[in-house]
């Protein structure tokens, strides 16, 4: 019997035609959105954004052997279903690292650059040159989060002359970090840090560890960046040392609920720059992702294993 | 006789008693402007940012023999007496091309990240990922020279995955260029430009260059970045191929007049945005641009030769 693989994310005609094309034994079923389908009897494979994949629609997906995730977030798929069926489990992490890098260099560069500060002037056109921007040569990013996207955020920063350091569950040395602390040991990092950037995934582990006394720990003035998930994050804390300038900034693409509610005192805060949770977003996105999805896809109909990305079920990552 | 060292540059009392300590057979005098100076009747050397120094006085400081610029900018000196008497100049070029790398980055990372859209986005309180962001990897970036500020640039360039073409005089190959091409051919860099990036130097041969005919030249939909000096450009002329979306944005730190008139229809431009000729400011501009004005001094007070950064006068940098 031949694999049925079922897209609940959308993909252009050409991307449709280029799939049937390269795997002509694999009967597809493209749909933009899960809740179109109205059978998941014969699914084996089934390519999600892995936010709307429910216990009820695994049930009725009795065949199913294989998730694929086009995005790297995993945290609402049903593992307890998944561990107990044996459901193969693969994402596209790693495919994030280029452009949140960017958008990490980016938000550092509008940082010290004064970017709400000359928008600002240009609104009342004022020419102002009292406040000069500063540079990234010799500041100190501290990274929360050692794996390909802050690895390649580390690379980057360094090209500018900062000082890269990586926080870790065990502190093990990570290239290219100039160095690395355990979580523990956080405080050691923290207490450096120019620049706090999370990277870290939603586990049970990250929930709400930036609270205000993990912000007590940065130095003071520092500006926090967070890409990662916004469940490790406090809001109402995070806003309380904004207000009192222990933190400078806050740049966020990740929030407790998305989309941010439009009475979120988060959205009117001088010191709070929004972005709305596109950090991984880039014009090569469904490219790199589907590059991915057919490489396992050809190890699949073999009956291979090595899977790129496979999710260890077990811890969620 | 002692050397005479007039700054008509503001500096800290920490960097004056250090100057002082350093060099104990010089005697110093400190202003924040050269209108402060009641005579220049005894001054060896002058140290300036360059736009202050008129042919009176000149005429004045009949004994100066050497005038150290803190800046780059040196178009503003009455080079026909310099040559005439033979006063050496020098000035603080290379310092610049670390911060305005820096800027250059941020520019690029401004457009393709959609920053406008997402402050504006933040304003209105509303959560917009219809728009999304795209990627700096495989753009085309040409910059307009290929001296030290656009060397940097486009090697911070190719660490984002970007291609590099440098425009000079003679098209010869520079280091880390893809690249290079001459100004006589510049057609065929400005074909490709997903970004050009003017930082030439102000001298009659840049005199607006980029006019329509020019800009016409440059890709479609291209983004301009002007960090040379603004009397490269026709402004007006340039508004016009941003209203006909043949530019599809431009970011101005340099002006035909600065500071930019309140009046100038460049402010409230929606495909234009401004800062106020700060591109090479950095936190740590002073002591960069002092410590080549300190090695020149030693050469200088030891009656050698081979100055840092020595200023043809004849070609005007």
């Amino acid at each position: 019997m031949s694999e049925q693989v079922l897209f609940v994310v959308n993909q252009t005609e050409e991307r449709q035609h280029e799939l049937k094309k390269t795997y002509q034994q694999v009967h597809f079923e493209f749909y933009s959105s899960i809740k179109e389908v109205t059978s998941f009897a014969d699914t084996t494979v089934l390519v999600t954004f892995g936010e709307d994949v429910t216990p009820t629609i695994l049930e009725q997906a009795k065949d199913l052997k294989w998730i694929h995730v086009l995005s790297a977030g995993v945290e609402h798929l049903p593992f307890e279903q998944i561990l107990n069926r044996d459901i193969l489990v693969t994402n596209s992490r790693g495919i994030h690292a280029t452009p949140m890098s960017e958008h990490a260099m980016w938000m550092m560069l509008d940082y010290v650059k004064r970017a709400q500060d000359y928008r600002q002037a240009q609104a009342e056109r004022a020419w102002v040159r009292s406040q000069k921007p500063s540079e990234l040569t010799d500041l100190t990013v501290v990274l929360l989060g050692t794996g390909a996207i802050a690895s390649k955020i580390s690379e980057r920063a360094a090209v500018f002359g900062m000082k890269t350091i990586g926080v870790n569950t065990d502190g093990r040395p990570v290239h290219p970090f100039d160095d690395v602390v355990s979580m523990r040991e956080w405080e050691l990092a923290l207490k450096q840090a120019d620049f706090l950037i999370n990277v870290l995934p939603a586990t049970e582990q990250t929930k709400k560890i930036l609270n205000e006394d993990a912000f007590r720990l940065v130095k003071q003035g520092a500006v926090f960046i967070n890409l990662g998930r916004g469940n490790a994050v406090v809001e109402h804390e995070l806003i309380r040392v904004l207000d009192n300038k222990h933190i400078d900034h806050a740049y966020l693409d990740v929030f407790n609920e998305e989309p941010l509610s439009s009475d979120s005192p988060l959205w009117g805060h001088h010191s709070v720059t929004i972005t709305p949770h596109i950090s991984a977003s880039t014009s090569f996105y469904m490219e790199r992702a589907l590059k991915i999805f057919n490489e396992n896809l050809s190890l699949f109909i073999e009956g291979k294993e090595n899977f790129i990305n496979e999710v260890h079920s077990k811890k969620g990552y």
